[in-house]
């Protein structure tokens, strides 16, 4: 009996990309307003160099950019760029069927939890800014965990709800963290046609079941 | 001749004593409302004695506080606090006629900076919020200039701008960081009772002029 589902977080529950395109278009933006000379491609394009060298997580992106765009007092561009960032963070929404889903699920007596890839202070904000942190029992993060997710993250989740992977649902737009490792295990999965990763690789997928809204998880509950 | 007016910001420019005081009542319910048993006046109390401390730029304030709580998984009760307390900040406003002083001071041909104690990228974000970062010509902030606000953070100062003390007029709610050093120096002095320490020392100012309202700079500015 299914007693567990587990969502992945970033373009499944929310468009995480396009928000993070945002962002990073409004902090550049913001760059540009306090009156430096370089135009936004050139920005962009140095931001870019230094997100592929540092990672994404790394905290002094603005503060590196500031350097290689040899801005002297970078104060206040860097203040204007971490400004507009997380301003765009406070807009972040749902997917629309998703806060209705979420509780439709909690009705039926189902624990639901995040499966995700990243730093637990992090992924727990977007649960916040989004609204349904209160939905989730638990949430289960890469960092926290000790591995990405992989067939080692996951039999770790099992351990620690001592649960069967039958009992299982894992949710997830991406074939590689979220589905084929799930699977493996014997859980059940559904790969979601949201974000990115939704155009070239809807053919391939090993899910149990691909939809393209969240608001179809409830009908698939009921046939498991 | 009057040329560059320095202005202290915290109390000055803005409320900044309200609005902390709002962003922290924020971040103590948004810890509630995640579901812990603590009720406000114990975390509020915990809080307490984890800034005085910690001081207030210690970035690890809701992980202590977790910590003394005994809360088992923080991870959820740090985001929420630190999401609470950022969006308190995006909501800081100036003191009503503020940026219609400024703008004037601007038409008249004047230098307008920030005089500051704190953090660079933290003092130019409240410019920013405040919506009134472009009005500066340049901020003076403490942790830069290496010392507090007191003679030498002035002199400085004054040696940056290649200014006479007369040439300048520091405008701030402290009789000890703006009035005191600035006028010991020769500058002009405006005291503004504004913020918390607006009460009990109006009478012994030893400013130049005391006003109430920052709207009357313009007015003091023609008489120097």
């Amino acid at each position: 009996m299914l007693k567990h589902i587990l969502f992945d977080i970033d373009d499944t529950l929310f468009p995480s990309t396009e928000f993070s395109n945002l962002a990073r278009k409004n902090a550049i933006n913001a760059i540009i307003a306090m009156g430096t000379n370089a135009d936004f491609d050139r920005i962009n394009k140095e931001l870019s160099k230094i997100i592929k060298k540092r990672g994404s997580n790394y905290p002094y992106h603005f503060n590196d950019l500031c350097k290689s765009l040899k801005i002297k007092s970078p104060s206040k561009y860097v203040a204007a760029a971490i400004a507009a960032y997380h301003d765009s963070k406070t807009a972040i929404a749902p997917y629309p069927k998703v806060p209705l889903t979420l509780l439709a699920l909690k009705e039926k007596g189902l624990k639901i939890y995040a499966a995700t890839n990243g730093n637990p202070t992090k992924q727990w904000d977007k649960l916040i800014r989004l609204r349904i942190a209160l939905y989730f029992d638990d949430v289960f993060v890469s960092e926290e965990i000790g591995a990405q997710k992989g067939p080692s993250f996951y039999r770790k989740i099992l351990n620690t709800l001592n649960a069967k992977p039958t009992e299982c649902l894992m949710v997830g737009d991406r074939e590689d963290f979220d589905i084929k490792p799930a699977k493996a295990l014997g859980m059940h999965t559904v790969r979601i046609l949201t974000g990115k990763y939704s155009d070239s690789r809807n053919k391939s997928s090993g899910a149990d079941f691909t939809i393209k809204d969240i608001g179809e998880i409830p009908k698939i509950v009921k046939q498991l």
